[in-house]
């Protein structure tokens, strides 16, 4: 199957459960509504296809691994909700869309934030409790460190820390490993961990993550001040607005657009051993630093 | 043992626990700090304690119950700090100490909310990853629950919708009920699910803990009209001053005083079949609606 079609089918069936998981409910006022809302604000569910490509790459069983996939999302989604409040990023649109706190208020995407965190959690509780396996708990546990401050709340921390701090190279590195790899790997590692992979699989797949996520940043960066910001929704050059240090106040646009290649190239190395299996992420490896959105 | 002195006791234990479930760590900057300033901001460690006297009716293990009360623990402490954000309530003391935006920034104070909640997740899922029983399972759904939109997190929903519209008393129950019942009903399921209670006991002390949650909701506002700012460590007259409907509006504090007492009354009954080993939660029940602060 073609890899855009590929990836727009798997859309479909990520953004179809994540409709069962949080349902409307008018039972409580605004908060589905406001949960829902940032949720399908249209995402590339970057994350959970990463699970479900895992996935097929050790032969793992889908309907299994799609559910936590989701719950990555909704994790992902929290954190954007939160990062884009005016005491933190202060971002008024987001893939095009006023921000979920331009719609509901502070409040209300303070709270939403807060409720698709633990919608996760009820989420990945609900499904334990029904099947108690140790791949259910052990991808539980590798959701709830990547999220923690060991992983995308440590990154966040450090991203706001040196808001107006200057940022060393390494440090940055070690921010975008935190704030966007931490979830990128878990989302890697739980597909394979649902699929049984062997020990030694389950890290070097870890290791491929490591490297586009980074890679996805670097892009990231290379977006921000070469990108279209119809295509993006958002704002461009917002770094160098907020003299804030990235990749390409470190290196130049045209040294970081290699620095992104050599990190996929690495990173595809990584799936030599699998033959055709491991086509697809192979081609989102190219897609993460070709992309115009 | 004199009730004063169990209840140091016990709230000695559960911050021994939670020094060591949220131990300094500098190698993320301000986050750890930001968690445990508000962790172990002098709070009367009312939802653990009661995890532990529920463990103690029914005869369960302390040391199993323990970890799982300072979680519920840690999702108050986050629940505090973003009620506190000047975009929910605007709180500038909470106990006597400036609330937690007012120290770290608000920035911080929404990541260390979010990494409270995470963090109380992470310790859960690594309790049940070293011993999968169900009951541990059972627990964890019963605090995602009590925490998420049907619960606690739905209770914030309904004060926030109504903070400037007319509320009437069902919804303002309601919202109490969720708001605060929510947490203090799972402690005590939890120490009872813990500890191999029965069917009808876990009911029947979740029912005695939306008596006495409620009944803790009614003290709340007569404290806020009747209590001295001195020993509460906050604000007094909040409600009156926003125009805030509250058990004092709708009956008056005489009749308050009189709801508070029968809902502790109606509690007390639910506990007349177990002896003798219901008196600490017995005087706990007459502590919530007799305390100053």
């Amino acid at each position: 199957m073609d890899f855009n079609r590929y990836m727009a089918e798997k859309k479909r069936l990520v953004e179809l459960k994540l409709t069962s998981l949080v349902p409307e409910d008018n039972k409580i006022p605004v908060i589905t509504e406001a949960m829902r809302y940032s949720l399908f604000a249209g995402g590339k569910r970057l994350r959970p296809i990463l699970a479900l490509m895992s996935c097929e790459l050790f032969g793992g069983p889908e309907e299994e691994v799609l559910p936590f996939a989701c719950c990555i999302e909704m994790i992902h989604a929290y954190s954007l909700i939160h990062d884009d409040l005016p005491v933190m990023d202060n971002d008024d649109l987001r893939r095009g869309k006023p921000t979920n706190h331009r719609v509901f208020g502070e409040g209300f995407a303070v709270l939403a934030g807060d409720a698709l965190l633990n919608q996760a959690f009820e989420t990945i509780i609900g499904i334990i409790i029904n099947k108690p396996s140790h791949e259910y708990i052990r991808a539980a546990n590798i959701i709830c460190k990547s999220a923690g401050i060991s992983g995308m709340i440590g990154g966040q921390c450090i991203d706001l820390y040196y808001e107006k701090k200057s940022i060393d190279v390494d440090t940055l590195k070690n921010m975008h490993a935190k704030k966007t790899g931490a979830l990128i790997t878990a989302s890697l590692a739980v597909g394979a961990v649902l699929s049984g992979a062997e020990e030694g699989d389950i890290i070097n797949i870890m290791e491929f993550g490591e490297l586009i996520g980074l890679a996805f940043q670097v892009a990231d960066d290379i977006l921000d001040v070469s990108g279209s910001e119809n295509k993006l929704g958002k704002k461009i050059n917002k770094d160098a607005e907020f003299n804030k240090s990235n990749f390409i106040s470190f290196y130049g646009l045209e040294k970081s657009e290699e620095i992104a290649k050599e990190l996929v190239d690495e990173a595809k190395l990584k799936l030599e051993g699998y033959g055709s299996r491991g086509r697809y992420l192979c081609e989102l490896s190219d897609y993460i630093i070709t992309r115009d959105e």
